[in-house]
């Protein structure tokens, strides 16, 4: 009887949502100054758009929407014998929610190419839905908030990139490491180990090093096929430390003759001297284990972890080649990263970095003495909100303490009161709730002292 | 095989989306500015929440969710035999959309009783989706902007609402007519008639009045059983004229000794009297035609009609009795205005009332001449940026032309150009792209400039 909401789904109270708003205008507001332009899509996508595009695994982890109306319609009586799901959705589902904001912003960029300017710069703030399993940190419905280029090779955008992602984390008070890696580089690994084959074995086997430890990931990859020689040959590449040009320095020499891994030195030689020049708060560092997205990725990959709390990627991205190919546009490539607001909310809880001035509240709560009382304040309070100054009164003429408990309770910094006197002299008292100070003043002082 | 959204879905292009954010901000200052709080919740609800709630129609308007895995598990062989619908959609879906916003925020308050202060305000701006026939002006997915009080009787939360209303169509620049009525009066005018079993008839006709016209309202009622009598009667009730004063004593007289009239007129000028105090710039008027939702409001009613465009309502609302008692929570009365976005955006578009400010571009874009210009711009860019002046650098050292021809269709106001020359003076090139002009500037004036 008692009413709930879907598993995986979360209800968002006042509090929650004045932190949330801070964290989507932080980076909406960034988004902006950089010069994305937001666009929106429907919540709904065909089956058509979407299937496919997310794997197998992505397909069931599809919410999909029954046909309205008739929805047996088009189902085969074969179809419900053999109990086929896949073609019984087929059947009666035309339409499912969306799972990302890529594949949306790619059929977008599609349908609408005739009014783009190129290269576009989208950003996008929308929920996105997965049915994976609810685990802690894991929801069905949750907020992408994506920043493109497309339509432009130039590694600057990479550059304005990683200083954007600079801009919001210091902006939100977030120290971070941006990881960053070009999946040329790991490429020219695998050739330089006679391996191109395993790029994804070895990827997957050296993503792990910061969590297994180097002996481990050499086990997996003698597991994986690699010889003893090529381990060995792979392991000072895992191992590189100092600056990134020293890196860098060492990556050309392991490299040397290896074209697409010195194509790769050089693209990120140039992202990571353009982001440097730029004097980011954030530490910027070359890591060689770094492969997210390695299906998808081409060229530059992006990770941020923040320096503080044990959490992970907390932001991603990175380059690719061929965005809206599988709607019949093929060519475009584009970088792109996305804030994990839920993980950035988190880190702003463990790290209690939200501003004072983040509060559900009103500034000042007016007192309810009576009718007359009460019309004096609405005048009062209806000049408090010309100035920008939030104020409510309290409805009822209710027993003073169960107001004062209301005001206590929501943390109102301000309780006005307007009893006889305050109605005939046309003054308010004032009273600071931190400090229980209280003070006589005019609707004037009143606007100056809480503007 | 060209990509396709469903029908009676948009995408929202980065123009239209400044000129939507610009409504939904003002709405959502607004709300905040009153004191309203705002929340979230997941646009699936269980389908157990949501069915039953909007009548038989609205059950079939519903869009429900497969379930995931095997969704054929629960599903009754009789069911599939007799194809019963409405069975089958309750054995393969739990989960439907968010219809609208009332029924998820009287889940919500039941939901989360434990942790609200009563008088609890709360605005909710948030999509719905409804399986309607697509048509013009009528979406599939749309956003409601709600506001609602509950928790208290009293009317000074209609006349915070009214005030809310008028700020809005202020800050918004539109004209408005805000009619406001009573079901109480309305009741009393049915029993006044004898017809207390045809208040439903009754106010359907009276309500066409603006748009058929009395007479014609005259014959429905008497096809609808009404005595000739009765019609006389009402006929000086529809006809009121004058002030808002003139019409309550009119009404006065003619509803004397229909108690629930009488108390539907002290509740009216109650809140009439409240909003005039506060010198509203819309016209507020009672309108005893007025009888939008009456299956739903018990007592004030609100309607809001753009003054200078042929429009339907652009926002209403009302008060309400029994918002949770279907979750099991009785007796929790509220009262809650909706602003309609979708016709709000009409009508700013049709009376052209956008500020200038709104603008889907950057404020200045950097002509990249070659890769040592273009560092060079990137700081400069990163020092607007922190000043909170939006700008950008074009990503590629294309053709100026093409560069210039880009800036243009981006509307973007000014253009800053970094050549040799400037690189080595340390300056740029600002152009004015309205008239032309060309300054040559430092950095630090340019933010001034720009600023």
């Amino acid at each position: 009887m008692k009413p709930s909401i879907p598993k995986g789904t979360r209800d968002f109270s006042p509090v929650e949502m004045a932190r949330r708003n801070y964290i989507f205008d932080t980076i909406r507001r960034a988004f902006r100054l950089y010069g994305y332009k937001q666009i929106e899509t429907p919540a709904m996508e065909n089956l058509s758009t979407l299937m496919g595009k997310y794997g197998e695994e992505g397909d069931k982890l599809l919410f999909k929407i029954l046909n309205s109306g008739d929805f047996m319609k088009s189902v085969r009586q074969e179809d419900l014998e053999s109990k086929n799901l896949p073609r019984l959705t087929n059947e009666m589902c035309e339409k499912g929610l969306r799972y990302d904001l890529t594949v949306p912003f790619a059929r977008f960029v599609v349908q609408h190419r005739a009014e783009l300017q190129m290269p576009f710069k989208r950003f996008q703030i929308q929920p996105v839905w997965r049915a994976d399993r609810p685990q802690k940190g894991r929801y069905r419905e949750f907020y992408q908030c994506d920043a493109d280029v497309v339509g432009s090779d130039s590694l600057h955008n990479e550059v304005e990139l990683l200083s954007l992602i600079d801009y919001v984390m210091e902006q939100l008070g977030i120290n971070v490491t941006i990881k960053v890696n070009n999946r040329k580089i790991l490429a020219g690994i695998a050739a330089l180990l006679n391996a191109a084959d395993k790029l994804v074995d070895i990827t997957v086997a050296i993503d792990k090093i910061d969590k297994v430890g180097l002996e481990n990931v050499n086990k997996e990859l003698l597991e994986k096929g690699l010889s003893e020689e090529a381990v060995a040959r792979l392991e000072p590449l895992l191992t590189l430390s100092g600056s990134n040009e020293e890196k860098l320095a060492r990556l050309s020499v392991l490299l040397d003759g290896q074209d697409e891994g010195m194509k790769g030195i050089e693209e990120l030689r140039e992202v990571l001297d353009g982001i440097a020049a730029l004097d980011p708060k954030a530490t910027v560092e070359l890591d060689v284990s770094l492969a997210r997205g390695l299906n998808y990725y081409t060229g530059t990959i992006i990770e941020v972890k923040a320096n503080d709390v044990e959490i992970g990627s907390i932001t991603g991205g990175g380059r690719y080649d061929n965005l809206t190919g599988v709607f019949g546009m093929p060519g475009l490539s584009g970088v792109g990263i996305s804030f994990g607001a839920d993980r950035i909310y988190d880190v702003l809880n463990q790290l209690d970095l939200y501003p004072a001035e983040i509060s559900a509240s009103v500034k000042v709560l007016f007192i309810n003495f009576g009718e007359a009382e009460a019309r004096g304040a609405e005048k009062i309070i209806a000049k408090l909100r010309r100035a920008g100054i939030s104020a409510q009164l309290y409805p009822d003429a209710a027993k003073m303490k169960k107001q004062m408990a209301y005001a206590n309770a929501e943390g109102v910094p301000y309780v006005a009161l307007i009893g006889d006197k305050e109605l005939a002299d046309g003054t308010v008292t004032l009273k600071n709730m931190a400090s229980g100070e209280q003070t006589v003043v005019t609707p004037d002082e009143l606007v100056a002292r809480l503007g």
